[in-house]
Formats: structure tokens, C-alpha cells, sequence
């Protein structure tokens, strides 16, 4: 069995804990936070996890092999450092950290010390997620054109990180997950509407190699949410709606068809591209919730020491690109190479 | 009565005669285009119209008041400059021009011979976007936060000019039309996926005083067609979605309100901001065809010598956006500020 | 060549012409309405097609080899009958008669003629309509459970027929041409909002061998547009959205499967049956105007002298079960067996 | 306080568990089952609570004040009957009761012992159905023209009762809170597709005085989830589409307008009636959950011996309502009169 504490029991503390509580091989020995009006609801629900407000308690506890950590992102880094260099495997909420370098850190840490580490990159373990890379791997949707993403809605302005770190992350590391190449550079626009908040619309350009970009509009002030990825590919196209009740991943078999040079004759009308037009096709998904796949496997990469689909390189690549995106939204959108902020940290 | 010839009989050229031919004051004198098999489908249905093949012939002909050109972009500027020589007004599809230098020559030819310029904005004259300029004028949406715009489908790839002068071109007409402002610079990326083709898809930024932003995707190469258009404010948002049949106004009593500092306590879920969720309106729209509108708008404007809503400044404007967003695109989204085009022209 | 005449320039009348004029081996030769202010439409968009008051000279006219009948359906007998009496083959907007008993009359006229008559059913013509037909006849469906049918909207109340004459009859004469079954009684219930006028809202129960039961909900006072089907079979089960812009025909892999009895232990969640979720898929249509390859088919079936789909004996199948359930509404629903209105004719 | 025993805790009485437990003025003291395996979840979730599987033992426990009963159908007669005698207020799962006999009974023995009789008829307490009373009451629908609902989705066959009592039950429970009439009589067509089992899908009509009719397809054997009702009346139409996150209440000022008689003149397209379309309006819905609101006035009703929005009146109105309608279904449609169910029983 491996003992597991839940560290910060705020929004989605809760969620770490109900999914804990029921993965086999896992053992909820306590529940740590510094608010107690928290703390007395996990009480009423678990009366047998222990709670407690003492980080360094928790860290000293036997019983517990690994902390999941659902603090503030400032935070993560130095509660995780703590853990690791406690000889605690670590499950970290997404972001992983604040700064590439951060995570860098933690890497190096978890290394030398043999310890997993897991980042909550739960979009990664739905029945959606899993099916696009299962149709991009199997090379059902050819060469990727693009991939365009639309997360907006109203509300939970953030003050401490700008919106792309809330929303996009999501879209990060599903890309993270789905694409068989990383983007070699990126760059974002965007707008703070309260006066002295970090960005709540933004705009995010990913640049990748042969012709493939990507774009993430991420937004807390929508009048309506929307949560819609485009994929398109030369042989197929992808719209995954996470709204859709169950039909989320639609497969088009449309796309393009090079027609040889047609240049000649009518210049306007005449087409040097040819549409194909086919049949929708929309897989049965498995539905099983993803925090609870997330955490069983993570509970099992502990025991077997092995690495968790989204450890901390997948973590670490989404926070450069977070970070890179950060200072190019400061700059008004100037491009920035990934490779500065691997040099800078 | 107004005598009008239409220049190019393509892909919206019969739309332009069936609606002279219904126009009040209007009397469509003649259709010239270069291919004779095209002409023949006009004298089938409107045997009282005369085609020619010869420009110099509608030119020379006093019956014709004014030419409606909706032939390739690269053409507009030669045929509109000769029509305005000739003293002809003149109607041009969009966008006005390949060039905002073009654009003002024209103005100027124009404004020295006394002769209207009208540009097809079509969207200007539909029941939705009139509604939602009324809406921002009569401050019921407050100060404009952002304007956001998808405007993608699959098809008709051209090869002349990017999507940006085939979709956003849309979009910026309507912002002329809608926005209390101008914008001062923009930025654009985009991919071409066709070799030696321009970009099919391309994500274009406008930059504003004040915090408002604008953004437009323009896509080619998308499995559905989606029209739909964010208007966010401090009073309330509008949806705008083109595919609806008749509900394509939606305007959302939703925002957010400041709490004053609430920074103390709980970093993370502590709220700066408040939510404001109220009912949603659609108003009735006008569903009048807008090409019936503006073409009997134009034909009202020559008979009274006044500037269409649309005119050749409006169409100026545009250019000028799609201009400098073409010099961006090429450098991977560097901002361009108006300005450069204008002292560029 | 195969010469028509259109008889009315209503409504429908304009869409005849316009498809007849481009039919290969038609020949549209005159349109007659007693309207003159309706002719005066025509004679400027079809300067070559003679217009005509009076329906004696086209049946007098030798070159019209066929009549196509747009008429109120209280004429179509009277017209039908004179001109298959004129040795004319005959086309008839849907529904075919105001009874039975007249559509078996014309029937015996055409027989003892060899004529044609054909009647505009032309939902049977579109690409939705003829892949469910391949999918129903091909096993895809397994046995059929049930159909049902929303067709609702605001508007274009008539005042000589209930709404199941106007709205209904599109789906009658779809299961006509989808089922493998003729229903064998029906039953319908309904109101009139309208003080002395005809139902405006009523559901019509078909019923059939074999557990089969179809249902339909005609509605002219709905505050919205809906053209929905549901067809259900032991295999799959197809949902038929008109409205939709192209994927009008989705078939879900779902249904339920039996487990043999497991009525004892809980008796309230148990179940008898399990539940089969699979994928979707949404098949490419045909998208070619259903009107035109009806009326394409028809000319050719005058030339060979075959029947055409939608027939006279189609026609007469769906007046037969319009007349029964406009016989059951009377009576609040009762039950009318098919064989009664046979009988009775 | 009050006290509160759950009796069944399968698939709804979980819900009710939790929120008695949170309702102010309630003390949960004790869950019912019979099977051990149920309880032994309640107890981990909430050791408070005692768990029993002695239905004697409750209504033995003086600190129980109100029983509320979450089992099948058949034994909620049985099961009210008991605790009324034993001086227990009670809260029943809808359907009250199997019959309208057995509602009758019940309400007497409540009557004569001075107890308070709640039947869960939770849709009443939703934010969308109360919003449609508060419309209708107001009068800003006008007369009711009629009340159509589809409820209809895959699953959960039940084989003691038939669908209507499942998912009509819903819709009848909400007809009788807001609108202003009741129905005189109703008939019922259906089938089922399991040999041996109560029908799955099933129509509804109900009879009104003048000219309202209402009409329900309630459909277990459906492929998409649909829960839409349309209520049109001479002022307003809603759409209150149960499905839709938020806009679950359109209210759409569309409806048609007498123009006095238009007969005279071209008899098929003149229209007696005209067409009025104007604003949509999605007003703000309370989101609290309905059976929390439910519960808590349940508790102050029997604080206060008051009765409740959805008392056993209501609840012997819409199981009479049934019993009529499953009469009519075995008899394939015949118009049971309401009054017929009230003499009988």
C-alpha cells in the first residue's frame, strides 16, 4: 500500500482526496492544510484520514510515500523541494511550477533520489484525450496542419498567474500528449481588463517545424464557454467539443486534394486545390473519470517505479512554454525561441 | 433613374445584377465580362440587359452612371480608376483594393471629379451587425473590452491573395462599422499548407488604445463552418453567430464587477473580481438581404451625391488593416503600426 | 423531348419551372395561372416560355406532353383528371387528392391510358431521405421499433386543410418510401387555435404489424423550427435532422440487448435489459436538389414510359392515411382501421 | 428539529440522505434498507446516522419524526400507510402512489391524524419550472394554446411500471403546477419492445377545456437525450429546454394575429392569420438544487404543519393522471375521461 497525503484542500484538493480515498493500492493517511474550517469538512467525510496544518508533520510521517500537492502554483516548488528531499514521491496540480527553472530543480531532485514524479495533467487520461492520440499515432489524420484551441468563459479571475497559465495549460499538455513534435518557439497578445490583474484574454501562437501552428484562446470573460480544439490533418480532421455530452472527439474525412497546376484560365475562380467531402465519424469514448485513471496509475508508477504519463518533463515542458509565453505577452507578441528560456534557466 | 453596368459576371457578379435589376432608381444597362459562356447565362435570364466583353465600351456608353466591379482583387484598382476618369461612379467588391496606396489614388480621383466610391461591405447592411452597432452606440454594452472572431470553413482556397483578404476582410468591415475606434497596429500569424500558395489559415491581432483587443481566425482549411463573433463589454457581451437562422444577436447581462481589495486571506480562490449573470436577449433582426440594402443605398447616394455607409474611405481603412497584416504575417506576427502604412503610401 | 406545361405560379409553381427549365429532355413549354400579376413574373424570366390563363389551350396544345399540377389541393382532381382525359401525363404537387376515393379514380384514368402520373413527394429525392432507405433496406437498422416525427414551425396556416394535409404529409410519404410496412390504422388528435379554422397542431398515431408504432407531431404555432426523426431498430438508430447543414443523418450505435431473466433479487434497478453505447457516424449525402432529380426522373419515366418512386399508388397510400386521421381528429382520437377508408372508397 | 429517516437508499435516496443532512432544521437520525451492502456506504459516508434494515424499528424510534420513502412504487402504499399510522409525517418518491385508490387512502389517514403528506415532485423546485409559473400566472403568455413535452433518452428499462410513470410523471407533475387548469381527460398509445415488459415508449394526450391540449412523448428506447418542452400561448411561446447549462427558459414573443376574414381572393395562399416575431429572452434562473430547496420546505412545512408546494393532492393528481393513461394504453388510445378514474376509485 502506498501512503498518500493530500496537501491544500481548496478547489480541487477535495477531488485529490475522494479519488485517493478510492484507488487501490493507496492508502489517505492524512489531509494537510492551514485553514482548519477546511480541514473539519474532510473530517466529517474521512473520519479516518488524519488532518493536520503541519507541512513539516506530514513530512516526517512514515506512513506517508507520497504527497499530492493542490496549493497555490507560488507554492509548489518549495513544498515539493521539501518532499522530494523527505524522500516523498510527489504528485504536483498543474502547473507544475512557476518557472521552468523550478521544475528543473525538482527533476534534478527527484532524480538523484530515485523518487516519481506525477503533474495533474488531467486531460490526459480522458476517453477524448486518449482517442485523438490514439488517431494522430496511428497516423489516421496524416501530416497535423494545425491545432486550434478555444477555452473561454466567465470567471475565477486568477491574481497571481494570467489567464494562459489557468486555461491554455490545459491545452499544453494535451498537446504535450497528442502531438508527436514539441514547438520551437511562441508568441502571445493579450489584455488585462482590471486594473492592475494579470492578462484575463490571451492569445497564444505555438510555432512548430514543417509547417505546423498552433493557437490557444484562452479567456475568463466570455459571456458563454466554450471549450472547442480543431485538428486538421491531411487526411482527416478533428473537432473535439469537451462540452458535447458524449459525442466530445468528431472525425471528418474532408481535407484537400492538390490538383496539379491550374493556374491558367480563370485566375479567381479556378482552384489549384480540389475538396474532399466524406463521412463523420464520432468513437465511443470511455467515460471513466480521469482523476480517478490519473491517480491509480500514478499509485502503481510509485510501486513499480516507473514513470507516470504525465511526470515531470511533460510538467517542465509546459511550464517553458507558459513561462516563454509570459514574457512574450509582456512584449506585445515578440516571437520567443523555447531554446531562450532552456538557456535562461 | 441611375444607369448602372456590372464588371464581372463570376461568383458574385449575379448576385449584384439580380439585385440593380430589383434596385429602385436603378436601371441596369449592361453586363461585361471577359467570358463569353458566362454572358450567355445573363441574356438568358435578363434579355432586356446588354453584354459586352468590351470595358471601353461601358466606358464610352452615357447611358451607364456608374460600374459595379466584382472582378479579382488585382483588376479592382485599373478598372475603378478608368470608370472614375470616365466619369463613372463606381461600386467595388471587397476588398477595395490591393493596396491602400491604391486605395487613396482612387480617393483622390473620386474626390477631385465629384464621383461616389461605394465598397461592398455587405455585412454592414445586414439587420445583425446594424443591431449591434446600435447596441454599442447607445452604450448598452459599455466600454468595448474585447472583440473576438472565428470566421472558418473548408474551401475555396485562392491563390492570389491570403485568407485574411478573403474571410477577416469581413470581420474589419464590420469593426469599422461597429467600433467607436480604430485600431493602431496589428499583428498576424499564419500557414500556408499548400507549397508557393499563400497562408489558408492566419490569426490576426488588432491593437487599440483603451485595453481593447481584437482578434480574427481566418481559416480555409476547417472541418465546420463557424461564424461567430465575441463583443465583450463592461455592461454586457454579445454573441454574434452568423449560422444561426434568425437568433444571431445574442446579448448576455453578465460581467464582472470589482470587489475593491479583497487580497488578504486565501491567495488563491480569494476573488478580486465579482460575477454578474443576468438574463440573455435576442433581439428581432431586420432579415431585409443586405446586398438589396447597400446596392439600393448606393444607388440613393449617387442620385443625392452623399457617401454610402460603406465608402471608399471605409474600404480605405480596411486595406490599410489587411496591408499591414500581410507585412506581419511574413515576419511571424511583428506588430505593424498603422502608421507605417499610411507613411509607407 | 418531353413538352410541359406548369399549372400554377403560387408558391411551389416558381421551383417547378425553374427545375423543368433545366431538365435535360424537357421541354418547357407554357405557364398557366389564372393570376395575370403571377404570369407577368414569368414572362420576364423566361421570355421564351408562353404564359397562359387558360387551361383548356394547354390541354388543347400539342406539343405539352405532360402537366405538372401546383395547384390548392381541392383542384388537383378536377385538373389531374381533365388532363389525363386530354391524353396528358400528369405531375402533382403532394398531397396527390383531397381523398382517396379521387386518387383511385385517377389511378383507373392513367391505367386505361397508359399514362403517368407522378406525385411531388420530394423529400424521397434527397440524399437524407434515400440513405436512410439504403440503410432500413439494407439491415443496417435490424427491426424497426418505432418512428417518430416533430415538424413544427411558426406559420403559413391554411384554411382548406389541417395541418397533418400540409406538415404530416412529408412524413407520410418518407416512411412510404423508408419502411418495409404499410401502417394498418391510425389514429389523431389535435386542435384549432383559430376559431372555424382547420387543426393547426396534431399528433398522428400510425400503427403497424409487429410492435412497429409511428407517431407524428404537426405543428404550425411553435415558437420554433424543428424537423426531427427518430427511426429506432434492434441493430442502430438513426436521427434525421433536416435543419442540420450536412450531417442530416446520424446513426448511433446504441441499443439494448437482453439478458435473460433477472427479475428476482432487487426488483426496482434490475434490469431485464442491458444498454449498448458505440460509435456515431454521420455518412456523407448527396446534397443535389431533391426537386430536380425528381422532375429529371419523371421526364425520363414519361419517355420509357415506367413508373416513377413517388407514384400515383404512392400518392394514393398517403391521401388514404391523411383522410383517416383527419377522420379520427374529428372523433377525438379513435382508432381507423386503413381498411375502413378502402372500403368506404 | 426535525427527525428524518430515509427508507431506501438505491438510486435516489442518496440524494435525498445528503441533502436532509445539510437541510437547517433536520436531524437525519436513521437510513432503511434491506440490503446490508447499501448501508454499509451510508455508514462510512456518515457515521452519525444510525442504518436499520427494520422498517419497525423507525417507526418505533420516537426521535423520528418524518419518514421519507425512496422505494419502487409498489410498496410506497404499504410503506406511507404505516408511518402515518404510526404518526410519521411523510415525503414519498414520485410516483406517489401505484394507484389513485391508494393516493386517496393515504391523504385521509393523513387528514384524520393531522400529518403532513410531501410528494417528491422535485422539477417544481427548479429555478426553470418556477420561472414558467411566475410567466404564466403574471399572464405574460397569454391563453394556453398548448403543452408539449419530449423526454426521452436510452435507458434504464423498468419493468413494473411503464415509461409514462418513469418520465412522463415528470412532466405531469410539472403541468400541474403551472398551468392554471386541469385536464378533463386523456388518451395514451405505446408500445413495448420486450416481450413481457411494460411499454417503453409511449404518447400522451390530455384533454382540456377550451381548446389547450397537451401531449407528451416519454421514450426509453431513444438514441439522443431530449428533454424539451414547448408551451405556446396567445401572447408568448416558451421553449424550456432542461438540457441547456444555462438558457434553459427562452421566452420568444412569436405568435399569429387574427386579421378578420381574408377568405375572399386567391384561396390558398391568403392567410387568415398573421405572423408576429419579435424579441427572444432567456431570463436568469435560480441554480439552486432543486431538492435541496425541496427538502428544507418540507422541514419547515412539518414545523409549521403547513402543506407543501407538492403535497399528496398534487400527488394523487398526477397518479390519477396515469392510472388513466395506462388504461388507455391498453386499449390503444380510447379517451379515458378523468372522471371515469375518480368514480372508480
Amino acid at each position: 500500500m502506498i501512503g498518500i497525503s493530500v496537501i491544500g484542500y481548496g478547489y480541487w484538493g477535495p477531488n485529490l482526496v475522494r479519488n485517493f480515498w478510492e484507488a487501490p493500492g493507496a492508502r489517505l493517511v492524512s489531509v494537510c492544510d492551514m485553514r482548519p474550517e477546511r480541514l473539519s469538512g474532510v473530517q466529517a467525510r474521512y473520519p479516518a484520514v488524519e488532518i493536520t496544518a503541519s507541512y513539516d508533520e506530514v513530512l516526517k510521517d512514515t506512513r506517508v510515500d507520497a504527497v499530492a500537492i493542490a496549493t497555490p502554483v507560488s507554492s509548489h516548488f518549495d513544498l515539493a523541494l521539501r518532499a522530494l528531499q523527505a524522500g516523498k514521491h510527489v504528485f504536483i496540480e498543474k502547473p507544475m511550477t512557476a518557472t521552468a527553472e523550478q521544475a528543473m530543480r525538482l527533476l534534478d531532485e527527484a532524480e538523484r533520489r530515485h523518487l516519481i514524479i506525477g503533474v495533474d495533467h488531467t486531460f490526459v487520461y480522458t476517453g477524448a484525450v486518449r482517442k485523438m492520440r490514439e488517431l494522430i499515432e496511428g497516423d489516421g489524420i496524416g501530416d497535423i496542419y494545425y491545432y486550434d484551441s478555444v477555452r473561454v468563459n466567465l470567471g475565477l479571475f486568477q491574481h497571481d498567474v494570467n489567464v494562459l497559465w489557468d486555461l491554455a495549460v490545459h491545452d499544453l499538455s494535451i498537446m504535450d500528449y497528442v502531438l508527436p513534435v514539441q514547438p520551437l518557439a511562441v508568441s502571445a497578445t493579450g489584455v488585462g481588463h482590471v486594473a492592475g490583474e494579470p492578462e484575463n484574454i490571451a492569445y497564444l501562437n505555438l510555432f512548430f517545424a514543417n509547417n505546423l501552428i498552433a493557437h490557444i484562446h484562452a479567456n475568463w470573460l466570455a459571456p458563454v464557454k466554450i471549450r472547442r480544439t480543431l485538428v486538421s490533418g491531411s487526411k482527416k480532421m478533428i473537432v473535439y467539443d469537451d462540452l458535447e455530452p458524449s459525442e466530445k472527439i468528431k472525425i471528418y474525412d474532408k481535407g484537400i486534394t492538390l490538383n496539379g497546376d491550374s493556374r491558367s484560365g480563370d485566375t479567381r475562380y479556378q482552384m489549384l486545390v480540389g475538396y474532399r467531402a466524406g463521412d463523420m465519424w464520432a468513437p465511443h469514448l470511455d467515460m471513466t473519470e480521469a482523476l480517478s485513471l490519473e491517480l491509480r496509475q500514478f499509485v502503481q508508477c510509485v510501486e513499480s517505479h516507473t514513470a507516470p504519463l504525465s511526470d515531470g518533463n511533460a510538467g517542465l515542458r509546459v511550464v517553458r512554454i507558459l513561462e516563454a509565453a509570459t514574457r512574450s505577452l509582456a512584449e506585445r507578441g515578440r516571437v520567443v525561441e523555447l531554446g531562450e528560456v532552456r538557456r535562461a534557466a
